[in-house]
């Protein structure tokens, strides 16, 4: 039998010394157990909830007015169905209290987005900018007068935490290198100066796309923005590889005897197919050659590193996102030609190439996922943090 | 409490025609749950596994004697403790009666290897050849044929069962092309003609190097043969993909403008690495200026594909193998000198680079050791095929 709180309450009686730690821990455990099912199967009745949590209806009937305390759910009656009895109370994630802070650094913009815990997105704000040119105090400072604008915005909703999304490979909460920012060795979490978990640009992209845009579980996400880089999700979770800095892409090879590349190697992708080497979306559509031109071999020199990156990561599908959603029409015809001629012989399938559907908030979309994900996993420790 | 053999006699009782099933099952997992703890940490006495698996001490016993039955695992006297009472007798796997075998087709050789259940290589056959010169069918009746050998010299084993490795891409027991082997399409399991499952080389050299090479539980094992082929080990499990064809180092483009591969791509790397393009180790080490300038090119070209798999896989560790482990001491330099130009400004530590210390019989290895691990993982169905 699963322990549930109603067994542990007898154990408490039988050790008192030791049984109200592993009382709370149990707690803990069983809010985030029944949590875990409202979020994934939403709404349940009680009963249903005791059912598919195996915990008794009088443990769940009193872990679920500890979620409703807390403001994670909500509770409306159920829609009549064929059954008899009187009709039952259904519970769902609440959106009226907890919410999450997703912001980005981008080399052209500063983006924050307030999601609530139903994953609606509920404020968003962009500020253009050109990031290089200021101190990264200075652009951190603008973030975060940014992010407490819409965190204002966003009023009745409670902040549970706040996720950072950065252009580079990071650790510990710090950059070692954003080459396209111009930032080196800039420990990111200490100058915010609140709480914050900083994390790579183009995985959390790859989690907002996975959360908003339908992706498959399986995929390769391509983040073609000043620099270029990727998130690789496999079988739904994101893999970021042993010091975590796992795709990126942007300084995979293309030819080795290339242009220099601002990370100090020389042929990356990003030097061929980064923002910069890009024609504008108006000069593609008015037909320009030499803008049709640039595009192609910007295409080929991406194909020639998802060639790479398929052959070594086998993703089943690659979702261009960034500046590469709009360009999709033009550039994917290059890439795909790039991948079949590169691919083709070696594997029965090639992968699938999709334009990113999230747009350009996908980072803040993911960064904000991660926080609603932690609060869902554990609402014990958030309900301690807020109490 | 953990159901056990002991619980579920009472639920036959109780309700006899559904019980027989579950029993069966219970005990399949019970025997597994059982030989896993003893393969993990034995010589463990039937107490010992009692309390590591929950299971009752007569239910241990009972599933000691099958495994004892079965050949699985022997007993002993304890060495003698510092403890009370009469010395209790030790469970250990056996390596008397289960073995495994594992087959490999090389473009130079075809190895077989007969491990027994302790993992002690108890045969090894190695017949050098140009495979490529033959078509399939007799190729494979060849490998049967050594196959053969190898299981008759392990007298008293009984092999559980066979796994083949092939340098390419494979799914479904087929491999779509192996273009140094000349092979296209070649349904490898159906010519072989006895069960077995075919797997990538470089994937099982990697699992080889994991069992018997003392590496780490995450790190790229490198395969230099005529084929350069690759296995992830993320977290002591292969990385597979998507479709199962990751890992191919080998088409990962070094200069796309290059020279043309036997993929129909072009300058893969492969065709400036391969065995083909390596000098051999005599005379590299009488000191052949041409060898040693041939054995920069080559290593300067690994580093190229290597800084991609870093970058994108993140890996910690690189294992060269294969014929690049007799030339680490000349080749490694030139990898590490273009790796560090590749990625030193990019990430605080780059990869330690190391050879493999397993050798030729990586493959083999890991192709046994993957039967031993289904056979540890369901002794039941082992001892149902063998009854």
């Amino acid at each position: 039998m699963r322990p549930d709180g109603g067994d542990i309450v007898k154990s408490m009686h039988a050790n008192p010394t030791q049984a109200p730690v592993r009382h709370g821990a149990m707690r803990a455990q069983n809010l985030g157990l029944v949590l875990g099912e409202v979020a994934r199967g939403g709404p349940l009745t009680r009963a249903a909830l005791a059912e598919l949590t195996g915990l008794t209806k009088t443990t769940v009937s009193r872990l679920v007015a500890d979620l409703l305390d807390a403001g994670l759910v909500s509770e409306a009656p159920a829609v009549p169905g064929g059954e008899r009895g009187r009709p039952g109370v259904e519970v769902s994630l609440s959106g009226d209290r907890v919410a999450a802070l997703g912001l980005e650094v981008n080399v052209a913009y500063l983006a924050a987005c307030v999601v609530d815990l139903t994953r609606r997105v509920r404020v968003r704000k962009v500020i253009h900018r050109d990031n290089r040119a200021e101190r990264p105090e200075d652009v951190l400072a603008a973030l975060r007068a940014l992010g407490d604008d819409a965190c204002a915005a966003a009023s009745g909703l409670l902040v549970a935490g706040t996720v950072l999304a950065v252009p580079g490979p990071v650790g510990k909460g710090r950059v070692h290198n954003a080459p396209n920012l111009g930032w080196r060795d800039v420990d990111v979490a200490a100058l915010f100066g609140r709480p914050v978990t900083v994390e790579n640009e183009a995985n959390m992209a790859a989690l907002g796309e996975l959360e908003y845009g339908g992706a498959p579980s399986d995929f390769l996400y391509v983040s073609g923005e000043t620099g270029v880089g990727a998130g690789l999700v496999s079988g739904g979770a994101l893999f970021r590889g042993v010091t975590g800095v796992a795709g990126e892409l942007g300084h995979v090879s293309v030819a080795s005897d290339g242009p220099p590349c601002r990370c100090g190697a020389t042929g990356c992708l990003e030097v061929h197919a980064g923002r910069d080497a890009l024609p504008s979306q108006d000069a593609l559509a008015s037909g320009d050659p030499s803008a049709l031109d640039a595009c192609r071999r910007a295409g080929r020199a991406l194909g020639v590193a998802l060639s790479s990156a398929v052959n070594l990561l086998d993703p089943g599908t690659i979702v261009l996102g960034g500046v590469y959603a709009p360009l999709f029409p033009w550039l994917a015809p290059a890439v795909e030609e790039v991948l079949a001629e590169r691919l083709a012989s070696l594997r029965p399938e090639l992968p699938a190439l999709t334009a990113s559907t999230t747009g350009p908030d996908a980072a803040v979309l993911g960064a904000a996922g991660q926080v609603l994900q932690r609060v869902i996993a554990e609402p014990a420790a958030y309900a301690r943090s807020t109490a």
